[in-house]
């Protein structure tokens, strides 16, 4: 937690206060905190900024002086399409997206995605993951998240919509690697100055456990995905997200 | 689990057995083989290959038909030294690391690790790790991973004798990014065509929770390890490892 998120409900002039109990722990026994501190907060949907501690009692922390001062940084132009992975995972995955900046999150149902997946409890906790990962990575702007049950339906009728600038889908089984396709970006855009920003897909599938399965990629193709790997290793979803997402940063 | 490793005492001319239990489970569980069907085997520190299901018991798999003609994939010219990091994430951290094909890693102290880490037995389960990142990305060399207790020392007197083509230390809270800093060394390097491979340092200095402290910053800024961030986010261990590692497979 690398500041506190707050709703609009809990500021009031220069005054605010934090009584989500994950947070009040956070204060009291990760950052040892005392009246008269400054924290690194923030308006969930709104700035950053600082506050100085108030008050504390075990169950409420009353801010004064909050200073939201800072926009939240730019997300990125990206909507990733995610199989929906095993639910242990599904936090992590999610706290990492968000953190990184993902504009777009499309978890979807896909050949290797158990159907228990779908009715597990941790689907109705994207919003506190969601938060975990603004908090972590310090933005106060939610991703958009969606769920879509039918893979066909989806990839041939609604996901040409969502690209822009060009769509992947990361499979270690096929031959062109993103160095290839982001070089055959370059080389079309005529300018190598800026190679990243101009030359990186706006949509990028990422499978779970065991990937994709051909008649997926095939699919996928048919609606302009180019389909790239990161080289001969084969990662776990969570390593493959944060690997191919952190292309976006540089 | 996408190849099996064996150690070399398990084979025997084209004959091979299993009797991990970890591995049998996997076998039996996971791919839910039977006899005669193939699997995607490998050697520890020798070659990929597959080899056909002979007989199985609940402790025992025997294998025929083993060819091991693949070498395994080249390693990344790159030593990560990692400040030590909570025993819950080492286990992933060193699997990840491992299955990103990392050739060296130095598990160091900081300052913002905590003493007791050190004496936790998941520091005692290193080799199991390195199987399971092994297995995971499809390789058969494990990284050599050394435990280094006492920061200024190893900084100032061996850090500085393994660094051939640069260093770099992560650092949320600096003004150079990590795209500025290879964009330095594309020019000095005057190849644009192959910049990656040219460029990329061959060490990276990753911080634990709450990353380095300024000393730590300066005492590696003084032996030639350039701070670098990779965008205002503020990223987990986990996620900002796979982020970093991930330039070096593009």
């Amino acid at each position: 937690m690398n500041c506190i998120l707050l709703p609009a409900a809990n500021f009031l002039h220069d005054r605010a206060h934090i009584h989500a109990l994950p947070q009040i722990d956070h204060v009291h026994n990760v950052l040892a905190a005392k009246v008269g501190d400054t924290l690194k907060i923030g308006q969930l949907g709104g700035h950053l900024g600082t506050a100085m501690i108030d008050n504390m009692t075990p169950d409420c922390i009353q801010l004064r002086d909050v200073k939201l001062t800072m926009p939240p940084p730019p997300k990125l132009d990206l909507t990733v399409i995610l199989a929906l992975p095993r639910p242990k995972v599904l936090r992590r995955l999610i706290m990492d997206m968000t953190a990184l900046g993902v504009r777009d999150i499309i978890l979807i149902n896909s050949y290797r995605t158990q159907k228990s997946y779908w009715q597990s409890p941790m689907l109705k906790r994207l919003n506190e993951f969601v938060l975990e990962g603004l908090q972590q990575g310090v933005d106060t702007i939610a991703p958009r998240i969606s769920l879509q049950k039918r893979f066909k339906p989806f990839v041939e009728d609604e996901l040409p919509w969502l690209v822009s600038k060009g769509a992947i889908v990361a499979h270690p089984y096929t031959s062109q690697s993103l160095a290839q396709y982001l070089q055959k970006q370059y080389l079309q855009k005529q300018d190598l100055q800026k190679p990243s920003a101009l030359a990186m897909p706006n949509l990028v599938c990422i499978g779970a456990e065991g990937g994709w399965i051909d008649y997926e990629i095939e699919l996928l193709a048919a609606q302009g995905c180019e389909a790239v790997h990161v080289g001969p290793r084969i990662l776990r979803t969570e390593a493959a997200v944060n690997v191919l997402l952190g292309q976006w940063l540089l």
